[in-house]
């Protein structure tokens, strides 16, 4: 916990590399002027994109990596480069204590493997989650977790989501009892798979943890602000966030199509470019980037591959925030809590 | 197989009742003056409505059922009344041959379970699978199934809901070998659970079905037109389909909230007004109304709980379509095939 964060940046990934890292990274500066910066990539680039932002340099220390993990490097394959490549060494910074928290816009399976191998999970964690902030038509976003970082869960997992997940959202929301719900095909409460309901019955059980568990909810729901938090599997987690970029993605064809198909709707388009500007601004993945692996013993933030240097300069604000907060003891304390009440699932660990 | 077939129809379910049931096989028998009708539910409220449409009356004959199930009525409760509700009399009549498919708008659970045990399963099937067809940026639409019929699934179940997929398509819409995918968190073959990883394997062993098997597909390409059908065990594809669905829900509060913050906005919606009415067209449930059950001896269609006349027509279209094929033979006749190439899989029936 410090006020004034140092993010290691892995400034070679992501779609468009280091350019578009270095722009962020300015941005976020020029928003929290307390923030150091590790830009950790080929030196000669990183040098060249720094000689265009003053400020950013002279809040920058430099890392040379030779290497790169590429989109299509299997995670096996990149724990092996961990000492060679941008994206290693970023997570190794944070590891030995260089850097409070490290960013990545590259290959999230990599990301997620190397993390873990370095900074271990916290105690009383089995396997750390990856969540994300999403928009929703209610006062706050959304923290959706497990995003895709463990395929198969078991009840006691998803607890610890739900643990971590509401962590995040008293953190980035300012909650003090996010309303946490499970991904389920019914609200009912025998719905759903027996991990999940086995976790329901886990969570109703726990009064004592600093979250209200509302029960399942149904993936129609999502967006309408009815939860803070909401807990799946790695594998449903994804499906259902694909689900929701896709069908934004969907909507958004059809509607340029239906708008460009006769002079009158694209006379009736300009008239309503404000309307679209604030439904674009809403919808716009930029505006939400930074997903957080959650459970570890340190900070690592992914950046989403396309992002802009706005979306970027989003994530950097993510991993300073809780770079200044103390999630990690948070969470330990929380799952302490609830392991002193079921010895065995702790004793399991 | 008919040319003439006749639909029991379960008058009294869904969420407006027998106005609207009868309101769509009224248009339903428009579109296709050869069907015939067996309205089943409380004769005196059916008889009401008949009265309105001399048509549907002449083609219509009339069954008295003195219940209902509830939306809240548990499967395990509902199997008890198939005698005396208008669900469970409806296919009853499938069952004893008065009539080539049922319909049904009520609880989902209750006429899946009621439907299984009134019809049984295919031979070489082991568990039915809710399908729909799902609107796409292609040329087709999409048939996506299990939307919720089984919450979890092994490696053989999946490869059956790809054989029932594959012939649903064929008949629905024509294609000779429908391009089959099955839906997971990556298109790499190492991605996913055990389960899927293993069905992509028998299925990529199986050129002599009549389905081209495509591989794995994301969940935000779901609407692309990449794939013909689109195979998940029951609680990914719901939580799936109500992601998108909740999503499409949630672009059109913002593009009204947006249309109707300014004046500006709100002159430019009516100029465009004919776009909207497009994408509304497109994105409106009620025009891909009809969900079936694959796999029983016997055909059962869902209509959804809201649709509208229109809707109930689309879905009597569907089972007027299904009775008019030999779906169940086909879907015999392939997972035979596969069955003689798996005698481990045939004999664990």
């Amino acid at each position: 916990m410090t006020d004034t964060p140092r993010i290691a940046i892995d400034a070679m990934g992501g779609d468009a590399g280091v350019s578009v890292t270095t722009e962020g990274a300015a941005r976020a500066l020029k928003l929290d002027p307390r923030l150091k910066f590790l830009m950790v990539g080929d030196e000669a680039a990183i040098a060249a994109a720094l000689a265009m932002h003053p400020a950013l340099k002279a809040a920058s220390d430099v890392l040379h990596a030779p290497e790169v993990i590429a989109g299509t490097d299997k995670p096996s394959q990149a724990i092996r480069r961990a000492k060679t490549t941008s994206m290693g060494l970023a997570i190794d910074a944070v590891k030995q204590g260089h850097a409070d928290a490290a960013l990545s816009a590259g290959n999230t399976g990599a990301l997620m493997a190397m993390s873990k191998l370095a900074l271990r999970t916290l105690p009383g964690i089995d396997r750390p989650a990856l969540a994300a902030l999403l928009p929703t038509l209610g006062d706050n976003d959304l923290v959706m977790l497990d995003l895709g970082a463990n395929t198969e869960c078991d009840a006691n997992n998803l607890v610890e989501f739900a643990v971590m997940g509401a962590a995040y959202a008293r953190i980035v929301m300012g909650l003090e009892r996010p309303r946490v719900r499970l991904l389920n095909i019914g609200e009912e409460e025998l719905k759903g798979t027996d991990e999940v309901k086995e976790a329901a019955a886990l969570l109703r059980d726990a009064p004592y943890l600093p979250l209200s568990f509302d029960g399942n909810i149904e993936a129609d729901r999502l967006g309408r602000g009815e939860a803070d938090v909401i807990v799946s599997d790695g594998f449903t987690g994804n499906v259902a966030l694909k689900s929701v970029e896709g069908t934004a993605r969907f909507i958004t064809d059809l509607l340029r199509r239906a708008f460009t198909s006769s002079f009158r709707s694209k006379a009736g388009f300009l008239l309503s470019r404000p309307a679209f500007h604030m439904l674009k601004t809403h919808l716009d993945p930029n505006n939400h980037n930074g997903a957080v692996f959650l459970g570890l013993n340190g900070i690592v933030v992914k950046s989403h591959g396309g992002a802009d240097a706005g979306g970027v300069a989003n994530a950097i604000g993510v991993a300073a925030k809780l770079a200044r907060s103390s999630i990690a003891r948070r969470i330990a304390d929380d799952l302490a809590r609830f392991h002193a009440h079921h010895p065995a699932s702790a004793a399991a660990k």
